[in-house]
């Protein structure tokens, strides 16, 4: 690849209260190892210089030696504690950060990122200063107001997906700001501070795994993938 | 059941064009049955008294057949054609009913519909007049206009599924309306037509298999289904 320095936030504080077990969901196994594990195999295929910051709660940090011995060799990792949010996992995640270059803020509990979708958010973030990923919506939907609904045009809709992905010299500022609530994902973040963020298409295998059907459809797209 | 009569309209008239192969998608095995297949025992199992109406392009009738030899008993199916958008498709299905009951409208190609999602739509439809399954959406989302993008609410957003269930007798004269673009599904023909629509609530795994992303997701919740 290039000179750019490169940084992946693996968000991984989630407690997993979804799936009723309770090991939180990052660290179940699929296809015989840790989801998260698979998640950081798939940054460091990417991007073998890539700098990897785990973001989780320090009562997990046993968890994260098991996620790191299941890689096939030893990579250096930065540890960070989770907050209370994700806005502040995140913060604690871009404050490990001491240089310029690319970072990914990727949902630990998605495992079946390609090296594809991280080469195009890298050269997008890189050509834009930020590539979202998202992908165009199959279904019809509705907004719901109390016990009524309406149609929306799916055509405009996108559904978002992680690494989310910026210029590092854009992100870490628009952190700087205070929280609300309003800020749900990094592009809402960035968008906050007066920065246009650039859409690139995702991946519908990309998916977070939150649910046991979401375990389902991992472990499925994991073996189609010949993993 | 009850001595409500129950009509399946199963739309079964795409051209599968997004699959990359000849066979439309709904007559590709799924399991080592037609995915059409599975969708009418769906309904078989969850009603024994239904009467199935399947709408498809002439051009398809003999894989009907197919579909239909693929069935653990035979059935009686009335054979529809047609027509040129899902609601002239639609139309001509419910052009075949001629008494009053509750009709399910389903995609054919969701083959992963439960005997607990067909009742709860059934029981929905007695009450209210009108089930339309829906699901929260579980990622963040955006609307996009040309260049530009802003997050939406998901809390707000729900994705829209298939069976829409009616009464026969609400839904046929709104279908005698003249057809706009607007009509994207069953609901908003109803609404056009002044009915409240009344959602319910879907499930996970009643996917649209539309992509060979879908068939591998399918197959995999039909393991999961012991099937």
């Amino acid at each position: 690849m290039s000179d750019i320095k490169k940084f992946a936030v693996l968000v991984a504080g989630g407690q997993g209260t979804r799936m009723g077990m309770a090991l939180p969901k990052q660290f179940l196994p699929l296809n015989g190892k840790p989801i998260l594990a698979w998640s950081i195999m798939a940054f460091t295929q990417a991007f073998p210089d890539i700098n990897i910051i785990l973001v989780l709660p320090p009562a997990y940090y046993s968890y994260a030696q098991m996620v790191l011995t299941a890689l096939p060799e030893p990579i250096d990792v930065t540890l960070v504690s989770g907050g209370e949010t994700r806005f502040h996992s995140v913060k604690n995640g871009l404050s490990a950060i001491e240089e310029e270059g690319i970072v990914f803020v990727h949902d630990g509990a998605r495992p079946l990122i390609t090296t594809d979708l991280l080469h195009r958010c890298y050269n997008d973030a890189v050509t834009y200063g930020s590539a979202i990923p998202a992908i165009p919506v199959a279904e019809s939907m509705r907004i719901v107001d109390g016990d009524h609904s309406k149609p929306v045009n799916r055509d405009h809709m996108r559904v978002i997906q992680t690494p989310q992905t910026f210029k590092t010299e854009l992100i870490l500022p628009a952190f700087q700001q205070e929280y609300t609530p309003a800020f749900t994902d990094e592009a809402t973040v960035a968008e906050a501070y007066g920065i246009t963020v650039h859409l690139c298409l995702g991946e519908k295998q990309n998916i977070k795994v939150t649910t046991p059907e979401d375990m389902v459809v991992a472990e499925a797209f994991m073996k189609a993938a010949g993993n």
